[in-house]
């Protein structure tokens, strides 16, 4: 099944249900309530009835704005080799985590602004996140199993030259966390419908141009393995934890300059059996009719 | 005025401002909603009356659980002064930020459960937060006065080995997200009832030996205009922002190992007219009652 956010027709934001070509409503105020409450919502999901929404003409949100978004990295070593190519100034370890802005989330379709004052360095991450079932802390990797509650799509937008300044002192966050950069969606899938989440097909298209391909296989480790370990911070249900990205960002490849994104780009993360999130970059003066003070 | 989240005399959290000697309670669901309509709230506390809780008795929780906790540090320069004595791996420079883990948040007199599976080197941190009054993004240093709710005492626990070890990827996460790793409280002090927030004396002791030892002048920048600087982050209504930690930590100590936090220890951060945030270090077994796995 695929859970997403809706506006219905009076304009008021819900969580629903993809149910063959229409969507159905969930009875709960918002989707963190929907996993707060996931087995019987997800039981009463199937038995409702639609409410005349097309999907197709829907207008959808980010599925979930969650209580905390695990931002992790270093899952997939070709990112760090990728790295080393391009001298970049640490590695790129195992066991990366920190959080995202969760007030920078915005869902499919929706504009990132290019903010020119601050970055001139724009570039895209294609990232497979896991939906936190339920609430739970210090559990090992053969509970985690039971913790995943779907999984949905995030493009990591990150202005380079701010992260590289912000490594100086051993953190980067501003650089990830810019109002706009946390393009989620356009939906919640369930695991039954993905499968082995290690089976999945990924590649992150600029402009129908693909820039990074590569296969979740190419984890390290496995997604419980990667749940368990941050479970030591402590889930609430509906929580959204990354897996990281793959090779091929802007960055690290031959030409950065050209790669990076700019006003017009339309990027699209698509990820077998989890779906295609479709955003475009725009400029700041089309977001807010003034140049930035 | 002081503003609180307490147990009300059948159990249920609520927020609540303190008159006298007792809590007078606010009528909104928790402290979030306060500051989502903060004038009004505030307006309306000064004409309310006392449910007849004693503030002496009162079970205070941690007066507000944000949407976002705004981690920054290098304001003190004074820290990135000791660190270099101590030959720390990276620069403390001006402009440090992440998220703090809003699900490790504790209230005043909560305990901090060492993991011993996970550090041996716990680590204390005194600093002055500001609560947001209202949300907003993209503004300057004279808007930010107007962003001031209140402010906040918050002690940042840090697992040092934890730290070094993840600084080796450029991010410091984990090592102060660890599940009751911040305690927040005892409660939020209005603007008017703290004047300057650069003329206050602050101090953190261990069972009542001074180790932290400082005065907010001693910030290289203002709080509004660290406030202005993380706008382009975005705020929501009752984001904590902290102000960053003053030298006397630990780590950067001449004896480490003699002054990181033991099971026992009681922490208390004591800023002047803000308040005192007291709480104990607990063993691992003393809360669950069985070893860490």
């Amino acid at each position: 099944m695929k859970l997403v956010t809706y506006r219905d027709a009076a304009g008021t934001a819900r969580p629903g249900v993809v149910r063959g070509e229409g969507i159905v409503p969930l009875d709960y105020p918002d989707m963190r309530a929907v996993f707060e409450d996931y087995d019987r919502a997800i039981a009463s999901a199937k038995a409702a009835r639609g409410d005349g929404t097309a999907l197709d003409a829907a207008d959808l949100e980010a599925p979930i704005v969650p209580k905390k978004f695990f931002h992790t990295a270093g899952n997939f070593r070709e990112h760090e080799e990728e790295s080393q190519k391009a001298d970049w100034s640490h590695e790129i370890a195992p066991w990366i985590v920190f959080f995202q802005n969760t007030d920078a989330i915005i869902g499919p379709d929706d504009p990132i602004v290019y903010p020119p004052h601050l970055t001139s360095e724009l570039d895209y991450e294609l990232e497979l996140c896991v939906v936190i079932k339920k609430a739970g802390k210090h559990f090992d990797a053969d509970a985690a199993r039971d913790y995943i509650g779907g999984y949905v799509l995030f493009n990591d937008i990150t202005a380079r030259d701010i992260q590289r300044n912000e490594m100086r002192s051993g953190v980067f966050s501003f650089c990830k966390a810019i109002d706009t950069f946390c393009p989620v969606g356009p939906w919640i899938v369930t695991p039954d419908e993905v499968g082995d989440p290690h089976d999945l097909r990924m590649e992150l298209r600029v402009n129908g141009e693909p820039r990074q391909q590569s296969h979740s296989s190419n984890m390290w480790v496995s997604v419980p393995q990667i749940i368990a370990h941050y479970s030591a911070l402590g889930y609430s249900a509906g929580d959204i934890l990354s897996t990281g990205t793959v090779s091929g960002v802007a960055a690290f490849s031959d030409d950065p300059q050209a790669n990076y994104l700019k006003p017009g780009d339309v990027v699209e993360c698509d990820i077998e059996r989890v779906g295609i999130l479709r955003n475009q970059v725009i400029g700041w003066e089309d977001a807010y009719s003034a140049p930035p003070r």
